[in-house]
C-alpha cells in the first residue's frame, strides 16, 4: 500500500494547480494587465500565496512524509518524495512573523531603490539595506537550525539544493585565477579586429518574425507556449503552455534577438520536463544553475557560434531586408568589454560580476562584511576582477542589482554554475555526437535537443544536481571546461 | 461590534481574490492560451471551482450570517449581508453529488451536440438532453425544498435574482400582443427602402482601429481594461480590469462594431461598480438582465441610433477609406428580417426567439413538455411568433443554443428583460436629460454615462432588482417602453 503517498500525490498536484494561477498572473502582470489592474492582481496574488504557502506548511505533511518512507515505492516515488520534504522543510523553518517581517522590509528597500539608484544616493539607500540584510541573516539562522547546514549554505539551498558556499568557492577559485588574465588577452586580441558597425532602425516587426523563425529553429513548439514583450524579458507560463518574452529597440536587434534564444532554452527545459511527473515536485526543473543552464547553452554554445550565426543570417537578412555577413554578425555577439554593470556584460567578463557578489553575499551572511564597508570592498574587488575603479559611482557599483533589495541572496552564483554546467554538458555531448559546429552546419540541431532532452529535460528533478550533472558528463561541476570553451571561442585555441 | 459581519466581509474579500484567477484563467484561454495548455488549465480550473465551492458552504457561515444580522450595521451592509446569503443559499441547496451528475452529463451532451448539431442528429441528441433535463428537475426540486420558491423560479433566481415566472408571464404576454404584428408593419414598410449594399472586404486592423475609437467615444478606460479577440465575444476580467473581446470578418464590419458597443455596456457597468464594496457581494452586477439592459442600452439605445451613427461615420469611413453615408449605415444595423437564429436575430424579432424559450423551459421543467415532443413545440412557435416553418430542421431549431446543452436553464429571459430594462432606462433618462438625440448630437454623452452611472452602476447589488428598476424609472419593469422604442425607431411613431 501506498496510501500515505499517494495522499501526498494528491496534495501536491493541488498545490501545482494554484500555482498554475501564480504563474498565469505573472506572466499577465508583465505582458497584458493595464494598470489599473495592479491593486485587485497584488491583493488575488497575496491570498494565492497565503493558501499555497498553508498548503505547503499543513500540519499532516511531515508526518505522511515519514510514513511514506515506509511504503514500497519506485525510485521516481522516491525521488518525489525526497523533494516534497524539501519543499515542506524550506515552507516550515522559517516562522511567519520573520516572513512578514522580510517581506515587508524588502517591499520599502526595493521601492525607494528605484529612486535612490537613480540619484546615486547610498546614504538613503543604506539604512534599509541594513534592515534586509538583519532578516536575512535571522532568515539563514532559522534555516539553519532546521536543516543542520551553514547560514550562507541555506540560502543556497533554496535556487541551487544541494549546493554549498564550499563547493562553490573551489570552482570560483579556478575561475578567478584564469579569468582576469583570459579578458586582457581576448581585449587585446580583439583591439585589432575590423568590422563596419551595425547600425539600425530595424523594423520591431520583422525582428518579432525573425525571432518567431529561430524559435522553431530552435525546436520550440507553439502549441504549447507563446511569445510576447514585457520590459524585463523572462520565461514564465507552466509545462504544456510555456510563455516567453522579449523585448525590443529599434538601434538594436541582437539584443532582443539573443534574448529570445536564451528563454528559449529555458522554455524547452520547461516543455521537455517528464508528463508522468508534471504537478509533482520531482518533475519540475532541477534548479536555478541547471535552469540557467539551459538558457545559456542555447544562447552561448548555440547561438553565439560560427555555425549558428551562419544558419540564421539568412533569416535575419530576409525579414531586416539587409545584407550582413555572418562575420559581422558573429563580431557584434562576441564582442568583449569590461564594465560596471552585470546586465550588459558579455560572456567572459561576465563571471567577474559573479565572483565579486558570491565573496560579498557570504560575507554579508557570516557578517564579516558590514552593509556600510560594502562600497569599498566592491570598488576594491572590481578593480582586481576588472581593473575599472567604483569609488562614489554606487549607481552603477553595489546598487545596480534588485536582489539584494529583496533579500535574495544565495541567487547570484546560479547564472555562473549555469554557464560553467552549460560548457561542461557541450563538452560531454560533443564527446558523443561529434563538434557542435558540425551538428550545427549539418542541420542536425535535433540531435543536440535529444541529448539534452535524455540527460537533462525529462530527468526533472528526479535526480539531485551533483548526480545529474555527472551522470550527464561523467563527472560533477568542473570550471574547466568554461575555460576550455571561452579559450576557443575567445582566443582560438 | 461586528465581529460576524467583519469576518464575513474578509471572506467574500477572498473568495473575490480566487474568482479573480478563474476570471483570468477563462479570459487568458479564450483569447491567449494555445492548444497545448488545455489540460493543465481544465484540471487548475476544477481545483480552483472546487475551492471557492468550499469557502461559499464553509459550515460556519450560515451562523454568521445569522449572527451578523444581529449587529448594527449600515444599510450598505445590510445589502452586503442579504446578497452574501444569497450565495450561501444557492452553493448550499444543491447536494455535492448531484452537482457533479449534471456537470458530467452537461459535459457530455455540449460535446456530442457540437457534431451533432452539424448533423442535424436529433435522435443522437435527444437522451443526452432528456439525461440533462431529468438532473435540472432534480436540481430545481432541491431548490425548492432550500427556498420555498417554485421550482422553475429557483432557476431564474440564479441569474435574476427575485425574478418569477409569474412577472415574466405577465410582462412577455403583452409582447406577445404587439410584436408579431409590429414585425409585419416594419418588414413591409423596409420593403420599399433601398440603399445601395455595403460590401468588403474591410481590413481587420482598420476594423480596430474603428473598434477602439469608438470604445473611447463611449468612455471606456483603457488603463481599466482592454480590447481582444476572442471566437465568442465576451466581456470578463475584474472591475479594475475588464477585458471585453469581438471577432472580426472580412466581409462585415458591423457585427464586429455593434458587438464592441455591446460589450463596452457590460464593460462600463463592470469598471463602475461602487469601489467601496469592490470584491464583496453588494457590490456585484445586480443580475444577468441588469447586465444586459447596459449592453443593450448601449448597443441599440445608443448605437443603432441615428444621432450615434452620424457621430461615428467620420472614423468608420477614415479608417476604411470608404465614402458610407449616415444612411446606409443606419440601413444596415437596422434592417428587420424574421430568421431562424437566436443570435442572428436583429432588435424587433430577438424577443420572439425569447418568448419560445421561456415557455418551453417552464413547460420542461414543469414536466408538461417532454424533450420528445421539444421539436413540434418549437415549429408551432415558431410558426405563431415569427411565421417560419422549422419541421425537422433541428440545427437552426431547438438544437442551436448552447444553453440548455449545459443544463443551464432559466438564462434565456434576461435577454429581453435585458431589452425592456434598456428601454425603460431610456425613457426615464430623457425625461430627465432630454432626448438621446440632441445629447448625442450635442457631444453630451457623458451626461448619459453620468445618469446610468447615478442610477445602476454605482448601485452594484444595494437593491434588489425592482426596487433599483424603480428608483431609476419610477416604476418596475414595464414592456411599453420596448414597445415605445420600436414604434419609434422602425415605424416613425
Amino acid at each position: 500500500m501506498t496510501q500515505d503517498y499517494q495522499s501526498l500525490r494528491k496534495h501536491f498536484a493541488q498545490i501545482a494547480h494554484f500555482e498554475h494561477f501564480s504563474a498565469l498572473g505573472d506572466w499577465d502582470q508583465a505582458t497584458m494587465m493595464p494598470m489599473g489592474g495592479s491593486e485587485g492582481r497584488s491583493d488575488a496574488m497575496a491570498t494565492l500565496a497565503g493558501h499555497i504557502h498553508a498548503m505547503r506548511t499543513a500540519p499532516w505533511l511531515m508526518d505522511a512524509i515519514a510514513a511514506a518512507a515506509d511504503e514500497t515505492l519506485s525510485l521516481a516515488e522516491q525521488a518525489n518524495l525526497r523533494e516534497m520534504k524539501r519543499q515542506c522543510l524550506e515552507a516550515t523553518a522559517v516562522p511567519q512573523a520573520l516572513v512578514e517581517a522580510k517581506t515587508k522590509a524588502a517591499y520599502q528597500c526595493e521601492n525607494a531603490w528605484r529612486s535612490q539608484r537613480k540619484d546615486n544616493d547610498w546614504q538613503g539607500f543604506k539604512p534599509n539595506l541594513e534592515a534586509v540584510m538583519a532578516l536575512v541573516r535571522e532568515e539563514a539562522a532559522h534555516r539553519a537550525a532546521a536543516t543542520g547546514l551553514a547560514p550562507y549554505d541555506t540560502l543556497l539551498d533554496k535556487f541551487e539544493p544541494g549546493m554549498t558556499a564550499a563547493k562553490i568557492e573551489s570552482t570560483f577559485a579556478q575561475v578567478r585565477q584564469f579569468l582576469p588574465g583570459l579578458i586582457q588577452e581576448v581585449c587585446s586580441r580583439q583591439a585589432n579586429e575590423q568590422q563596419a558597425t551595425i547600425e539600425g532602425p530595424f523594423d520591431i516587426q520583422a525582428q518579432e518574425a525573425i525571432g518567431r523563425e529561430i524559435m522553431q529553429i530552435l525546436g520550440f513548439d507553439f502549441e504549447q507556449g507563446r511569445l510576447d514583450v514585457s520590459s524585463h524579458p523572462f520565461c514564465g507560463g507552466v509545462p504544456g503552455d510555456v510563455r516567453l518574452t522579449t523585448r525590443y529597440r529599434d538601434d538594436d536587434f541582437t539584443g532582443a534577438l539573443l534574448g529570445i534564444i536564451h528563454e528559449t532554452g529555458h522554455a524547452r527545459y520547461e516543455q521537455g520536463l517528464p508528463l508522468s511527473l508534471r504537478g509533482q515536485p520531482a518533475g519540475a526543473a532541477r534548479s536555478m544553475g541547471v535552469h540557467e543552464s539551459q538558457s545559456l547553452f542555447f544562447e552561448m554554445q548555440l547561438g553565439a557560434s560560427q555555425a549558428f550565426v551562419e544558419l540564421i543570417t539568412p533569416n535575419i537578412n530576409r525579414h531586416l531586408k539587409r545584407d550582413f555577413s555572418p562575420a559581422q554578425l558573429i563580431h557584434q555577439a562576441t564582442r568583449v568589454k569590461p564594465g560596471l554593470i552585470r546586465v550588459d556584460a558579455d560572456e567572459v567578463t561576465y563571471p567577474c560580476h559573479i565572483l565579486l557578489r558570491f565573496e560579498a553575499e557570504k560575507a554579508l551572511v557570516d557578517g564579516s562584511l558590514s552593509v556600510a564597508d560594502l562600497p569599498d570592498f566592491w570598488s576594491a574587488q572590481m578593480q582586481q576582477l576588472l581593473g575599472i575603479n567604483t569609488d562614489g559611482d554606487y549607481r552603477n557599483g553595489c546598487m545596480q542589482d534588485i536582489h539584494w533589495t529583496l533579500g535574495e541572496l544565495g541567487y547570484f552564483p546560479s547564472y555562473t554554475l549555469g554557464a560553467m554546467y552549460a560548457a561542461q554538458l557541450r563538452f560531454a555531448m560533443e564527446a558523443s555526437l561529434g563538434p557542435l559546429d558540425g551538428l550545427i552546419a549539418n542541420r542536425q540541431l535535433e540531435k543536440v535537443f535529444a541529448w539534452l532532452d535524455t540527460h537533462i529535460w525529462s530527468q526533472g528533478s528526479l535526480l539531485e544536481t551533483d548526480a545529474l550533472i555527472s551522470a550527464a558528463t561523467g563527472e560533477p561541476l568542473n570550471a574547466r571546461f568554461l575555460e576550455r570553451h571561452l579559450r576557443q571561442r575567445y582566443l582560438g585555441e
